[in-house]
């Protein structure tokens, strides 16, 4: 399968449409997923983990299922905005252990459920639409860089995050060694890898993995009312913000601000662009349509 | 026009005057700006927006004015310090939207601005001396990173941020993308692009956007004294430090140390250094020359 | 001498024992150190610098030693954690400037002190075991930076930092300019080399350069604790992600989680991981040998 979004963001002159849809799916093509509940919601996708009897752990389906959920959200023209978030009381306890036990000492079948797992999480933090996360419950392990991905992340007041990789006597993934230096620095990304530290919602927001805390059992419901808010935004202007945001620390300033200059100038000729100085001149809340 | 001072600051082996003064100013260049108040004091230069009645708007004028005020400070080998700052209430209100419409639907005239705009900005991020900001009052949209280009950032303590872009579906620029973050981190970083986010003055500095808050109506004044301290320092240490901070997140370890190495070799051979070197064991203030 | 660990870890397919122990070094190797204390207790090694007396400045035999103390506990395969600590009252004062003063205007004999330095930074930076640093008291000028290289930072509650090496006419080394921008972000690393800040080792932790504070005159004792739990952990696990951590801000998203999958794939498939799994399904505590 392929997301269509794998392409690294870094500036190249002349090339300003990364994210092309595939192309090659087919029109009716089925979701069929048994691991994660998608549905398309007017101009929003939701994304939601969906084995809570397990603790929403990462299995080979799990993994799949993502990487098709996200591909999907991502290619279909209709959706402006995305949510990301579990059923049941938890977020995601991580891998599945118990299946990665059985693969033994071979690392073949590990590896692919990584590298496509690693796909579905470029594709969530890449898609040229806002995503955002809501944290309903507990992320252990590779939950915790599941609820990284998104532009927002609204974490549920009791929910606590625990990397605890090392206490199994294994290396982070999911992107936690990509994502967490640049979002918390990385002396904190140290505490919560060697020490396995566990972190409150609070803690959390405070340190920078989420955006801000919302009411006990609301995490859901208003990362979905904020991707409404999104949906009717300038979405070809967010998918600069992401795109430049992704590729910053890759990019020396001139490089940087060439990007800036480059997608500004698109954006403001743009259709969103016209709409958002004629609205604010006129003193008027402008109307956005996401084309450009 | 030619700012001097666009190569970019990764360490090349061997080559370690970057900043030259550009010989191809003419000795009676005359600044003759209209947007832009451009003062020498004493060893310092102070480069304040001068179009209070109209926000301090970014407008093709303000771009180029910004950018010959940036380069007069940096070619200037009295100017051992530089302020920058606003008059008027408001530090600035961003990009001139009223002129920005009537460019139309053709990006060319933008491109410019923006263009020389981030030169400026360049300029002002990476020139061989102290850069202090004093952030008088309101900064939005592209007045947000006017504000970040210093070394040590004063804002008053009624000033508030709000980086707008979005809001008028645009996307960022003014490096942005690029400075925060490195001062703030992703989390924040979004959740000032995608959610509009106001900042008091106290927020921004407990999220790393300016250094320290400063009493109504002083951050002109402070930032003036500051900076005449700076212009009394070692001003070529000064600018190696302002040459690797600008590099730290494009080089690896040997090599950002490498540039240290060289760096520190360079600064206590000379004459500030061997001056700061005697101060220190004799127990007396060192007298800079700021010379090599 | 070789340290063992100045390559890069820039992820190169196919390339995964990055750190391996100098073969070179004769079995009766003899560290003969007069200005470091080295001593192997049980699997950790503990660094301590040795010169109180004098403030335990960086001199030309302290760069020397610390680089055969690193390359020591790098390659000495009993040693699975290391401490990184002084004797005496403080820190370090950093930079023996008396000695420095000798030198005179000639930088070479600088630059050797410098180069050596780095090397043994770049060591306890890298190597392939935890490092646990004890911050005992004030660490000045380089002594900031030789603070920054562990993985967790345990700093005295009455401990202080001043990164004064423009007070004294020069520009910061030691990986500052790397290492604090990576900790702190960019304005904070400016306020402590352009304004040379104080820091108490209460703001040291909530800014970052630090993990925690620990009561008064217990930082030694406290990191040798720790060090030992480590030194039960799985340790190519805890190899990992000091690599992946290291690497981090030089890949871009897809290569960085290229070298999670590789990682996880050796841990995992390894004897601590199988370990590690076996153990959280039995609901036990793990045995880990620290061996692939």
């Amino acid at each position: 399968m392929a997301c269509g979004c794998s392409r690294e963001l870094i500036y190249r002159p002349g090339l300003r449409h990364y994210y092309r849809p595939a192309s090659n799916l087919p029109k009716e093509y089925n979701l069929n997923l048994t691991h994660v509940d998608y549905q398309r919601d007017q101009a929003i996708a939701v994304i939601c983990l969906n084995q809570p009897d397990s603790g929403n752990t990462l299995s080979r389906q799990m993994a799949l299922d993502l990487l098709s959920a996200a591909s999907e959200a991502q290619n279909d023209p209709q959706v402006r905005a995305v949510v990301f978030s579990a059923h049941g009381p938890m977020f995601s306890f991580g891998g599945d252990l118990k299946e990665f036990r059985r693969f033994g000492t071979n690392s073949e079948q590990l590896v692919t459920v990584a590298d496509r797992w690693h796909e579905a999480q470029h594709c969530l933090l890449t898609m040229p639409k806002p995503v955002v996360v809501g944290v309903n419950g507990i992320a252990a392990g590779g939950g915790v860089p599941m609820t990284l991905v998104g532009d927002i992340v609204l974490v549920d007041e009791t929910a606590r995050y625990r990397l605890a990789y090392t206490a199994a006597g294994l290396s982070p993934d999911g992107g936690s060694t990509w994502l967490l230096p640049r979002l918390i620095g990385l002396r904190r990304t140290q505490e919560l890898i060697f020490e396995n530290r566990e972190l409150s919602a609070i803690e959390a927001v405070e340190w920078g993995l989420a955006t801000r805390t919302v009411p006990q059992g609301t995490a859901l419901k208003t990362a979905i009312a904020l991707a409404h808010t999104f949906a009717k935004g300038p979405t070809q202007a967010f998918a600069s913000a992401r795109q430049m945001l992704h590729a910053s620390f890759g990019n020396d300033f001139m490089t940087q601000t060439a990007l800036e200059t480059r997608e500004i100038g698109a954006n403001m000729t743009g259709r969103d662009g016209q709409e958002g100085l004629e609205a604010f001149i006129n003193k008027r809340a402008p109307v956005f349509s996401g084309s450009q």
